[in-house]
């Protein structure tokens, strides 16, 4: 799941040398990494949402970061550290292990700066993600089964290479590079109070952060991780980055088991909240975000918008979300919909036992119409050890108008005398 | 499935009187629309895509209409239309009859218009749509099966209450207000030589039409329908509207039985080509505008990239495709990635007959893998009447690279010994 290891930074080298000593980056280096990625990055669309401006009762903009090339943030930073890589580093060529993000993000840095990539998966990564890496003409190759996995091939084949491991997020050119973007935030919102950023290693969040608070100290900055991979919350209690022991969302572009000591230290100084969400906000905001603003975002690219529709009174407007990526597997996707309606209460999943006579599937299908739902799909199934021998078990795909009118269907069943499951 | 009726305008007055003598929009026309329209519609985005750009060989861009205030260029025509109501017109109200997009352009224009509006919808309505609608103050009325019932209820309605009937395409206001967004194309690429618009009953596409062709007489317009639903194939042949007898597709924004007689009269003079799509090709580009794009379309909307994909060396760039709306239902949604997966060839889905013993289907399952195929779902059947006793039979969905790799897994099971069905 993860897009880092739990002992990030250990082979990045010099610059991770303790919080106490670590170097972050000022406003002058954001700034002049922008004029590195001039004609690099795309100068992503914000554009006010209506729907969420109506929900937080003042303006909330949305930060198109999914629109950025390669879809997501990562090219701003991918980009900068590698264009500043000596030339015997870039004839080595450059290695990174990730399964989605940050894998296209080098791909395409290395592809313009003419540098070799070497990109190291995980054996089940989506294949539109392995595809859309390859074409951007880095060397694909898959090793073991989750990231941490990929992570040890590709220090190997640094050992053994001399390649240039790119960490995602734990370098001061990352986090100066994805700074950048608040630099755009800024010019595009000059009188914004409250910014909003999706956090898993805290390379975006910090970089943020740091660019924010430089040009508007007044400003609010909020992080938002996944409750199951929120890193960010239990080492900012301890004052330094800790390990989490076990992570779990469906948000892999923030699934993050440890912070790195660059971006923690920009986003202890800087960051005024970390907030979490849960999956079912993460769903919900996705579909929102489908449905209202005809934008296509990832799990972890909704975490802002997530956090803006679970507790809206409390972000002053007016308010910028950023969508972080949009690099969303279209099976996946399909997943976080149907999970989404059912969140929201507008699709019902269950089981009925009807009677094995004729008419009697007929029957229900009445009741069901009768409380206005909608009947998506049937699956009759004729045999289950459960079940009486006069009996068959039905699976129903119901669409309804939310939450309230999903009770009243199951309620309507329940009172004409059905057996209900999930 | 239609938006409109095939005996289109009869209920819209005098503005209607046959081919030969009807009015169509003048470029000053549109230029005084497009005055009415500020402060109301958005001037929506226009961005190269690059990946289109990589198969059309030279700058493709797309004109995000989707990103419109109601998901789709409808309230562009709507509010010109009704803004021109009289002062007692305005007070009888109006009423539209429509499942979709027409129904929300006609609802927003009403209530920024301080306009009673009513719309009838087939009973069968996107239950989002109708929310949508009524979100926008609009009081919604369910009648009949279909858009043709429902607009029998709606001219029921406007005899009855006085309420003014808004076409959804024919008349010379709609077709006018649709063509501020040719204004826009021509403004955001001076240099185009080719615009392609998806047409249902052709007010978009003619609005398009007469600006781009007033301004660049140069430029080649070309419309895009559903194969399924190609009224204006047989109509311009027919040199008049002629209805169709049936129609099929998904793709629900531009499913018209009959052309209207102003946008007839705009497209046979300004429109160079009309070409058509199949379902297929729709689920395609709709799929590929998520995956590259990030942008949510509806079947309609990806009409034009649809046929830029078919036929990529046929439209000279720089070239515009523009997306005509977002508004698809999330369930729909999921069934067009689905079959846009199927259609690319990188989802399979069949039925395999394994033996009834342990370790049956743990065989089937390595088989798949060492084809390199990922299994997605696996139902397990145990009876069915054209089973044998010692059998079962397996649904398998499987994610694959594309329709050769598809091919090759098939190939495989079957050299191992599976019999397989669809």
């Amino acid at each position: 799941m993860s897009d880092a290891a739990t002992d990030a930074g250990s082979a990045t080298g010099p610059d991770v040398v303790g919080t106490d000593t670590v170097r972050i980056p000022t406003l002058a280096d954001i700034e002049t990494a922008r004029e590195v990625l001039r004609g690099v990055s795309v100068y992503t669309p914000m554009e006010e949402s209506r729907w969420l401006s109506s929900v937080a009762g003042g303006p909330v903009l949305i930060k198109a970061e999914n629109l950025q090339r390669t879809g997501s943030f990562k090219i701003r930073g991918a980009y900068l550290r590698m264009s500043r890589l000596s030339l015997e580093e870039k004839a080595a060529g450059v290695v990174a292990a990730s399964a989605g993000n940050h894998a296209q993000g080098v791909a395409l840095a290395a592809q313009m700066l003419g540098i070799k990539a070497t990109v190291f998966m995980p054996g089940g990564a989506p294949i539109p993600k392995e595809k859309a890496t390859r074409g951007y003409g880095a060397d694909v190759r898959f090793h073991g089964h989750s990231v941490d996995d990929a992570l040890v091939a590709a220090k190997a084949f640094s050992a053994e290479t001399g390649a240039v491991l790119i960490h995602p997020f734990d370098h001061f050119d990352i986090v100066a590079g994805q700074g950048t973007c608040g630099l755009e935030i800024v010019e595009q919102c000059p009188d914004l109070r409250t910014v909003v950023v999706s956090c898993g290693g805290g390379g975006f969040l910090g970089g943020i952060a740091t660019a924010v608070k430089a040009l508007r100290p007044d400003v609010h900055v909020v992080g938002v991780q996944a409750a199951g991979a929120a890193a960010y919350v239990g080492s900012l209690a301890e004052g330094r980055p800790v390990a989490l022991k076990s992570m779990t969302t469906m948000a892999d572009g923030i699934a993050v088991g440890c912070p790195g000591q660059v971006p923690f230290e920009a986003i202890r100084r800087y960051v005024d909240d970390i907030v979490t969400v849960s999956e079912e906000s993460l769903s919900r905001a996705l579909l929102m975000l489908l449905e209202r603003a005809k934008l296509v975002v990832e799990p972890a690219g909704a975490a802002a918008v997530a956090a803006m529709l679970d507790s809206p009174d409390t972000f002053e407007t007016p308010a910028v979300a950023v969508l972080s990526g949009g690099n969303v597997d279209p099976l996946l996707l399909m997943k976080v919909i149907r999970h989404g309606l059912a969140a929201a209460g507008r699709y019902l999943y269950f089981r009925a036992r009807i009677p094995d006579v004729p008419g009697g599937l007929a029957t229900l299908l009445n009741d069901i119409a009768a409380a206005e739902g909608n009947v998506l799909d049937v699956v009759h199934e004729r045999t289950s050890a459960t079940l009486h021998l006069d009996e068959v078990e039905v699976q129903l795909q119901v669409e309804t108008r939310g939450a309230e009118h999903a009770d009243r269907v199951l309620a309507r069943l329940r009172e004409r005398g059905y057996h209900l499951s999930q």
